[in-house]
């Protein structure tokens, strides 16, 4: 709770100074002044730098002891080699919020390791937290703080998601993709080398933070994977997490990919699973996954689907079968009060509906209402079609009302609509719910919806095994540091270490000793060629079982 | 090639008559004139409906034979029971071609037959072939035919890509789709009930059209599976199939899946490979799968990328081993050539290539290009990224360039550009080469792209297994056809039918009989349960391996 306080003070700071602003043009400094005026940030903000000069009609200080008022937070974009200094400079000023945006720390090398020990010395000393380096800050859109060093676009909307990346071009990116889904964004910070605060502690305070509904997390590695899951596991909202650098060809040295590599990004979906996160693999996926989360939860998996086109119903029943949902057995006496606003019986009343023939939007709405009112209906999938300019009123009216039934059901109507993109966007920057391009984006949404919401139920707390020895694991991975396999032995006392009940084994280096194994065991053996690097041991017949006799075993 | 010059005068007629038209304000059948208008068709365009009036400026016909000029094609949009009386008309008039719109035949049940047989009867007394009933008819953009029966967005670009499309929706949906991605569009069918006129026959013309470079198909069930696989494997040009109606769900009746249906959708699989076609399951599978065509092919699978940010080479060389693709393997003394540009050799010389510290733009270009001079690689992955009005002409010129490298090394390209939508907008409408809005999208389009590459040498000719009595398979399924399943006598024959070989069998109703069997045929039993409704027979013990006793069997 006490982190809390002193973290709320990076999105919510009473005051800002930007270190590293000069009256240059093309100064970088600039922009994180210039995006927190755009964004109307209400507290008080000075730059810093060593020239003299006037930014946005304001006096440049040359060092923060020249501000005489008190500073809650300060963002800093100088030459890696000044920050241990500046660092000082912040505790003596009693600053205990900083944002580093330089580069030049340990993602050049080896050079860059004792700026960052100082700087964690320093920040120590000071009981200073900072998010960086190399990154590119805090935004928090509910205030107006926005660090970045890059013009961020005017038309960011305030809205649920909130994101924390550590990249800062993907993070931005993912801005831009909102912007355009006309999705509001919360908070967003790029964590840069996650030196002192880290994804865990960022993850904490979103998961209590009031603005923040939904949280999108980009991760190239874990800092603590354990902490991860024990904090994720514990959020009421719906977490999203991009972890990429899941092959070994992403892991910089292009080798061809190894079991031990897929088995580890076999291990983040596993912990990603008990975390009860949404595990996303794609920019679609993501974007699907996130306009769903602005839905009510899917709290079933029995689906009404009804379509203004024949052909989409089709791709739909297709969507909701592959997914493994189901559409619900609606009874022939519920259906046929639809029938008299058919012309001539040319529909047939099923589920999915085929509205084709229907051109009273009105009665679309009534439909929709009548299906959320069903107890075996848990969602709704709506397909809509029209031009601009061709029934154009009609339909945003009857899109108005879905947005209103959402509400006041609780339950997701997931919407697709065919039209020119322009009036998609209309659409998306006038309405709350969420409209997607067609019925199998609809529909994987709805997929992770359910997903996440049958999750929350089951994930009240994770068994954690008994017995773990972490010292003696974290020895084993130690002495093999720099190898990039585990010998026979330290493989199964690290499984031992963590509480798993191993068979004997013995090593036996002829076929002499083997047989001595044997005869002291008195069970048959299995039977392995122990050499790392033959690795796909079964296929190269490397490995024999069920063993009983000399010559079986010779 | 008769059937060619045929077809041609669907998409090519001197002069059309639209029979459905009338006065009326909402009268359906002025907006297929008002189509052709807009798309500026340079032919005659002749009105004809019941009753007197003018419409654009014309008179309407009362009938066909009331104009005096000969007429090439003839759409109509009458009610189904007039239509035999009118294709009458247009046989007696010398018409050879007719798109009939209109709908109320067999997709409404049983009453529609008999209209479909006397309009297949008329057509065949006097040649003619006609497209539909039931779609929304025949487009080409090239000379401005535009058969729909509702108003075509006027931004629909002339280009590549023609559609044949089974729902007149869905087929409207792509056009949509296209047009905002500005990818240009050359034919589109919707083929409504193929009464006359199916996928096999326009797919035939297309692949001979000089007009089309890409086929798309959207179709919900093949009317001849075996001619389309003959046709389309034989084809240079790619064909992409969207097939639909996948589970037994989507075909209407919503029952749990058989292992039948699952199968059916593998053999669809099946056929496609086998014809060469790349298959699509979503939109989004369908848009980017559609973009990487309009690039040369990616004929080997070693990629280079390079990208602005960081987090997106991470990604891109996620996707890339994702799909398989290999990082080409780049010569140190060739990356050094890159290296002066740098600043302070913050750069990992390697692939994928991060240009984050890289401001010069035009030497992006000189990387572009000396990769794709390359021998060892077969195709580059570039991200660039930007904000409108920053840097915003130097990355026009930088993505003009990458358009004619491509077009000079004949090599792909996948570009994705992260800026706000509308300035991806301007670089669709401007540019030759896709643009992808992630790593993730370009990949798997490259991946779509080398798949179909890698697909057209191998396909000369499929081997067609001999011995088939199609006579006594038509058969059995006439006479099954108000089953669901087969008996398993008409199983076993339907396999025989085929050419299999088959191991002997009997039915045996008592035990007395299953050991009479046994004796008789002198080898151990696999015996199974013969009731139709317990489909997953294995699951409940109702299969029984290698019995060869008489207690075994009892």
């Amino acid at each position: 709770m006490e982190d809390h306080v002193q973290f709320s003070t990076f999105f919510y700071p009473r005051s800002i100074a930007v270190i590293g602003v000069s009256p240059d043009k093309n100064n970088l400094g600039q922009n994180i002044v210039r995006n927190c005026l755009s964004f109307c940030y209400e507290g008080e903000i000075f730059s810093v730098g060593l020239r003299k000069g006037v930014v946005f009609g304001q006096r440049i200080y040359q060092s923060l002891e020249e501000i005489d008022r008190e500073i809650d937070l300060v963002a800093i974009l100088t030459p890696a080699k000044t920050i241990p200094g500046i660092l000082e400079q912040c505790g003596r000023k009693g600053v205990k919020n900083v944002v580093i945006e330089s580069s030049g720390f340990s993602e050049l090398g080896e050079e860059g390791k004792p700026l960052e020990i100082a700087s964690l010395e320093i920040a120590r000393k000071y009981g200073i937290r900072f998010i960086g380096p190399n990154g590119i800050g805090v935004t928090n859109l509910e205030v107006g703080v926005a660090l970045p060093f890059m013009p961020l676009r005017a038309d960011l909307a305030l809205g649920p998601v909130s994101i924390l990346a550590q990249s800062g071009g993907v993070g931005l990116s993912y801005l831009n993709f909102l912007a355009d889904e006309r999705v509001g964004i919360n908070k967003f910070v790029s964590m840069g080398n996650k030196l002192n605060v880290d994804e865990n502690d960022l993850l904490s305070y979103l998961i209590q933070d009031k603005g923040t509904k939904i949280i999108l997390l980009y991760l190239e590695g874990f800092t603590n994977g354990r902490r991860f899951v024990e904090i994720a596991s514990k959020s009421e909202k719906p977490i999203l997490v991009y972890k990429s650098n899941r092959f070994e060809a992403s892991a910089r040295i292009a080798q061809s990919h190894t079991a031990a590599l897929f088995a580890d990004d076999k291990l983040v979906d596993y912990a990603l699973e008990q975390a009860g996160c949404i595990r996303i693999n794609t920019l679609d996926d993501a974007m699907d996954c996130i306009k769903s989360q602005t839905l009510p939860p899917l709290r079933g998996n029995r689906l009404a689907v009804v379509s203004r086109s024949g052909g989409h119903a089709v791709i739909a029943a297709d969507a909701c079968a592959y997914h493994g949902f189901k559409l619900a057995q609606l009874p022939d006496d519920f259906l046929r009060k639809f029938e008299s606003h058919f012309r001539a019986h040319v529909i047939r009343l099923q589920n999915p509906l085929d509205l084709g023939d229907l051109f009273d939007l009105e009665f679309y709405e009534y439909i929709v209402e009548e299906m959320l009112k069903r107890d075996d209906v848990d969602g709704v999938l709506l397909g809509h079609g029209y031009r601009r300019g061709y029934e154009q009123e009609a339909s945003r009216e009857l899109l108005k009302t879905v947005e209103h039934l959402v509400e006041q059901y609780q339950k997701p109507v997931a919407t697709f609509v065919l039209t020119e993109a322009a009036e998609k966007d209309y659409l998306k920057k006038t309405l709350k719910i969420p409209i997607f391009s067609a019925p199998e984006n609809a529909m994987r949404a709805l997929s992770l919806s359910y997903r996440w919401a049958s999750q929350v139920s089951r994930l009240e707390d994770i068994p954690v095994p008994g017995g773990i020895d972490r010292e003696k694991a974290k020895k084993i991975f130690g002495d093999s540091r720099n190898r990039s396999f585990l010998f026979l032995d330290e493989s199964m006392e690290l499984l031992a270490s963590y509480g798993f009940s191993l068979l004997p084994y013995r090593l036996a280096k002829t076929s002499a000793e083997a047989i001595e194994v044997w005869k002291e065991m008195k069970h048959p053996l299995a039977m392995k060629i122990n050499r790392p690097h033959i690795s796909h041991k079964t296929d190269q017949g490397a490995v024999r079982l069920a063993l009983n006799s000399e010559e079986e075993i010779t």
